[in-house]
Parts: C-alpha cells; sequence; structure tokens
C-alpha cells in the first residue's frame, strides 16, 4: 500500500467472520485501489446513491471514472428518491429491478454513497439480492458516519412501523471522506452530533469532555477534531457491536438506544419529517428527558443536565420541545395544561413502539456518567 | 420426554450456533409439547399455510386447537394464496401486515405449515420481520420434506427471475409428519421422489440400490419404506448443508443441483406451471440429460441411464419431454427439426440462469454413481 494510506484512521469492527474495518478520514478516490487491495470483486458494481448526492457532490462520477475507466468495472447507477420515503418495498425493489435487468450476477458489489437512508436500504438489498451479495457503506453525513453506517442494522419501513422489515447484514468495508461533511447544512450535522454526545454519556466521561472543550472547534468542522470525534463514536459504536450483535442481550447493544425511546416518539409524533424535527433533535430532547429519570431513579448528578443543555445549545439543538412540533399537534407552547396533553402524547407513542411489552416502557438509564444500564419502568 | 418420543426418528443439522434437528415421521399434535421441552417461546405464534392445506387436512385446527386453548398461545393465522404466485412481495407483505396489525413482538414464532412455498415465503418472512425471528418448518409435501424445508434457504420470486430475493436463514426445527403424505396427489408425490433419486445417483449408490429395490413398497407410500427414503435424504442433505451453509464453496453445496441446470430451464420455458411440468419431472428430465453428459465427458458406465429410465418409469416420471410442454411451445412431438429448435431454447434458458457466467453454463456431472462434481462447459 502507498503512503497515502497513512493518513487514514483504520478500526477494526470484530465479529468473527464477519469482521471489517471502518476507515474514517479516506479520500473517495482512493476507494477503488483499496477495494481491489483488499481482494474484493469489482468487476461488477450496483451504486446506490440520491439525487441530493448528485447535485451536492461529484462523488459518483468520480467513483464511476474511476471504477469503470480504469478498472473495466460494470457499473450500474441507482438513484433513490430524497429522504425517508426512500425506506420502502418500492425503493428495495427498484435496486432489484436494476440488477436483474442488467444480468448483475451474484458477485456484484453494492456502494451505499449517501446517508442513512442510502446505507439502510442498500444494505437490505445486499442482504437479499440472490440471498446475499457483498457492500461496503460511503457515508456521506455525521450522522450516518458515527451511527447508521456502522454495525449492520438494515431496514425499510412498513405502513405500521418504522424499521420493522430488515436484517442484520454487515457491510465489508465502511469508508468515510470527511470531504462530504462540508455539504451538510448546520441543522443536519447538527444532527449527527446529538449521536456523539450520546457516545460520552453512556460510556466516556473523558470524551464528553473533550467535546465541550472543544465544541467550538467541533461545530466549525475543524479536520482534526471531526476525525477525533468520529474515530472515538465508531470506536465506542463497534465495541459495543461486537459484544452484542444482533441485540438480543439485554442491556448491551441496547445501550445504544440512550435518548432514543423518548426520541422516537417524539419523531413518530412529527411523522419522521425532518423539518419539523432530525433525528438528532430527537435525540436531544430525549436524552435530557431519560436524564431526568436517570437523576430521578438513581440519583444522578444533577448538573450533569446543565452540562448537556449548554453543550445542546452550544451546538444549537433543541433543550425543549420546538413549537413546529407542538403546532402540527395542534397544541400551544406549553401552558400547564397543554403541556400535561403533549406528554401522555409522547407516552402513548412510547407504548406503542416495538421493543416495549405491554404495561413497560424500555428505558436506558445513566447510573452515572459512562455507565448506561436497561430499565423497564 | 415420554415414551412417545421414540418413534421419532431425529436428525441433527450441525451448523454451529445455527444448528437444529430435523424430526422425521412425528406426529402434529405432540409439536406444541416439544416446542415447550425445547424451550421455545409460544406465547405469540404466527401460522403461516394456505388454503389447500386447509381444505385437505385439519392441520391448522389441531395446532391451534392445542396451543390456544391449553398452552394459552397468542395466534395468528395467515392464508397464503396457492402455488407459486404465492412466493411473491404480496405474500410476504401479507404476513408483515398480519403480524404487525396484531402487534405481535420480536419473540414470535413462525410456523410454515405447507409445501416448498410455505416455506420459503415463511422462511424470508421470519429472517425479515423486526431483523429476524425464530421459525419452524412444518412441510406437508413429500418435495418438501426431502429438499426444501432442510437447509434454510428462503427467497420469493421478482418478475425478472425465480428465488432472486432471499436469504440463507436457518429453522428452529423441522417437524416432519408423514401422514400429511397420504393427502398427495400421485404427480405430487412423484415429484418429491425425484430429488430422492437424486440423493442416491449424487451420494449414495446403496441408496439408489434400495429405491430400486423397493419402488413397489415406496409407490404404495408403505410408511416404514417412506420413512427410510425421507431420514436418507435428509441426512445426505444435512451432511452437505453443514459442509457448505451459504453455497460458497465450489461443488459441495452446488451438488444438489444435479439434474437442476436442465431441469430449472424446462420449468422456465413452462412458466413453472406444475400442470404443464411438476419440480421433479423437470428434475427427473434433467436427471437424464445431465447423466448422458456424465456419460459423454466422464465415460460413466450407460446402463446408469436404463436403470435411472427404469426408476423413472417405474414412479410414472416422464424420460422424454412431456407432449403438453411442446404444444406451449408450438411445437409437435420431436421430428429431428423440432428437436434441434427445442434443445435450443433449452440451451438459450440454461444461459440465462443466474447461476451462469456469460458463454459458459455451470452443470453438476457424475464422474461415477455417488461421486458428483461440478463443471462449467
Amino acid at each position: 500500500m502507498s503512503q497515502d494510506y497513512l493518513n487514514y484512521l483504520k478500526l477494526p469492527l470484530d465479529l468473527g467472520e464477519r469482521s471489517y474495518d471502518i476507515l474514517i478520514s479516506a479520500p473517495l478516490a482512493q476507494l477503488p485501489d483499496y477495494l481491489i487491495a483488499k481482494n474484493l470483486d469489482i468487476k461488477n458494481i450496483g451504486l446506490v446513491t440520491t439525487q441530493k448526492i448528485e447535485d451536492l457532490t461529484h462523488a459518483s462520477a468520480e467513483l464511476i471514472l474511476e471504477l469503470e475507466k480504469k478498472h473495466h468495472a460494470k457499473i450500474v447507477k441507482i438513484i433513490l428518491q430524497d429522504g425517508e420515503a426512500a425506506k420502502s418495498w418500492e425503493s428495495l425493489n427498484q435496486i432489484f429491478t436494476a440488477l436483474l435487468s442488467n444480468h448483475m450476477p451474484r458477485s456484484t458489489l453494492l456502494l451505499a454513497l449517501g446517508g442513512g437512508v442510502v446505507g439502510d436500504v442498500t444494505g437490505l438489498a445486499a442482504s437479499l439480492y440472490q440471498r446475499g451479495i457483498t457492500y461496503v457503506q460511503i457515508p456521506t453525513t455525521l450522522l450516518a458516519q458515527v451511527d447508521s453506517s456502522v454495525g449492520g442494522k438494515t431496514a425499510i419501513n412498513h405502513p405500521l412501523g418504522k424499521n420493522m422489515i430488515g436484517s442484520f447484514y454487515q457491510p465489508k468495508l465502511v469508508w468515510m471522506d470527511l470531504n462530504f461533511l462540508n455539504t451538510l447544512p448546520h441543522r443536519a450535522f447538527a444532527s449527527g452530533l446529538a449521536e456523539v454526545i450520546k457516545y460520552g454519556l453512556i460510556w466516556d466521561p473523558d470524551f464528553f469532555e473533550f467535546i465541550e472543550k472543544y465544541a467550538e472547534k467541533i461545530l466549525n468542522r475543524e479536520l482534526d477534531f471531526l476525525k477525533k470525534i468520529i474515530f472515538r463514536s465508531c470506536e465506542i459504536k463497534a465495541k459495543i457491536v461486537s459484544q452484542d450483535e444482533k441485540e438480543t442481550a439485554v442491556g448491551v447493544r441496547a445501550i445504544l438506544n440512550f435518548g432514543h425511546t423518548y426520541g422516537h416518539a417524539l419523531e413518530t409524533l412529527a411523522n419522521y419529517d425532518p423539518d419539523i424535527l432530525t433525528h438528532g433533535e430527537a435525540v436531544a430532547l430525549g436524552m435530557r428527558y431519560e436524564l431526568n429519570k436517570s437523576i430521578e431513579i438513581f440519583n444522578l448528578d444533577k448538573t450533569l443536565l446543565d452540562r448537556l443543555d449548554a453543550l445542546l445549545t452550544q451546538f444549537q439543538l433543541p433543550t425543549k420541545i420546538p413549537k413546529n412540533l407542538l403546532s402540527v399537534l395542534g397544541l400551544e407552547p406549553f401552558e400547564a395544561v397543554e403541556e400535561t396533553k403533549f406528554q401522555s402524547l409522547v407516552y402513548e407513542a412510547m407504548q406503542r413502539d416495538k421493543k416495549n411489552k405491554v404495561g413497560k416502557i424500555g428505558f436506558i438509564l445513566l447510573k452515572k456518567i459512562g455507565h448506561a444500564v436497561e430499565v423497564m419502568i
């Protein structure tokens, strides 16, 4: 391998025969050579992306130029619709039809070039096409880089529930070019930061302090600091996933859901419309709610909530329910009666969640910073 | 366990943590107790079957009576349409919708009560519902018992190709009540016998002789002989599958496709209509074709073809292309010109098969009886 590779941060995810590497700060242009160096078959490639990525970047053109012109790969490009609506059977079938009508064989490599939605759908397509083909994640958002591209959860939605149809199917490689992060509007970038904060809270007090200390530099997207927070986030996620790949153990992979029980309920109420509430904004509010519960139940130091609020505020993440969400629900900014109404709507949504058994709701709470546990309340 | 269990033939399929047992000649009424003895969670059950099984047997009523009334299970019954058309996204989604609208949790157990189609679709649904739940195969046809219910291949069809969307997802148990075989018309029963013959040819000359010797008793569906041929067929399949679960090695699991390269091409020409050609009839003709090729290429003893023909004839399986299939294709029963036309249609269909690379066709041939190899011609 050439000297260029030395600039990568390389993080192994240990899952026995399904192990793979996460490369952080790896220039997209070098992906083809890396695939070849890793003996991955690149003769037939399905490149899945969205129109937004096409409009904002030259990424697919760059990949195609390199793979097709230089390495004579046969490439089928598949452009999914933008947004959560793409997590559907129609998108999945769009991929299958494109591959089949181009006679793409079982040795085809799928590249998922995009955010979490593209990664989830492409991963599921890879797990099902001819009973399973190889895929590589190329996450283009901070949220996908620190969360959804790592760990092999794939899914589409069903009209009766989000992520209800899916699989655990690991990629062969996760390739993160941090230049993509410059294309993100602030709200999308901050959405990823909420998950970064989460890793500090559930796993690593020092990392939380690091985020606090360098919040300004992170907010300015300084490359060295992005590398640092992405690497540490992925390192923590990889550690947790390797202990409980399929989320079957109590309180192992599940701790990644800190902030998500309440957060998902908010997203449901917002119809998963990121204009109303991004995933990270929902998680931010969820972490506040669940931190409050932790303070109540485990006598956690109250100052941690102040520290979280300070960080959320600095990252322009919400610390109270946004007006937009309230007006979707026909509620006025909080007076006491309206707040009660709102909380009971959230409570109902949490009870409907797939992870909850009748009468009880599962939360991840903090016993202290860096130590998360699963409880049923 | 009670003495009753002693009548079962129990065959382990060794796949590490995905290992499971195949129980042969196991009365359906005893399945619930067995599930409990095996510590499988039976609180929530999705029972997938077809109208034909409902009309021909009391199986689902019997299971529901036992599970619901005696063990207080919550049961959702899902009746798929009959035939190959059920291997579709619509059927899969019918299962998802039924489970979700009944709030069936991740701990739900799916029971696949039916032939190969029900097993394939239910297995795929189990692999995808909430990223994977437990399922049990209860095959009701000889073909499903000796072939599709064992080994974890699941699939639906895509308009552009059969079995193109699927997964490798192993059941927790395969439960074979041989009483179901009495409901089968002769053609369906004989369809399974073609696969039984295949196991003798690819793996075990003694088993082939056994089938020849007791063909009459097998044809009369004498229970002891059914037990024997089903057990040995499953034993051979289990051995092969345990060596190459996901069909990635050359010439390991692939040898199960003896007779299937040519056979699948015939089925394609017959539009997978079993009224024109059953799967076993296609495999019978495929085995003849591929045995002929084996004689040509490996100097295999020609008398083996005579022995195969005698067996096929005794089981009322075809030894030449049926008139029905020819007339679907607008061809007359063979004159020389028509035969050339027919063979070139089959050849084209084989070249379109997913398993074949451009210009070459993969066949399983016999070096001698009991020794199959994969070749590209």
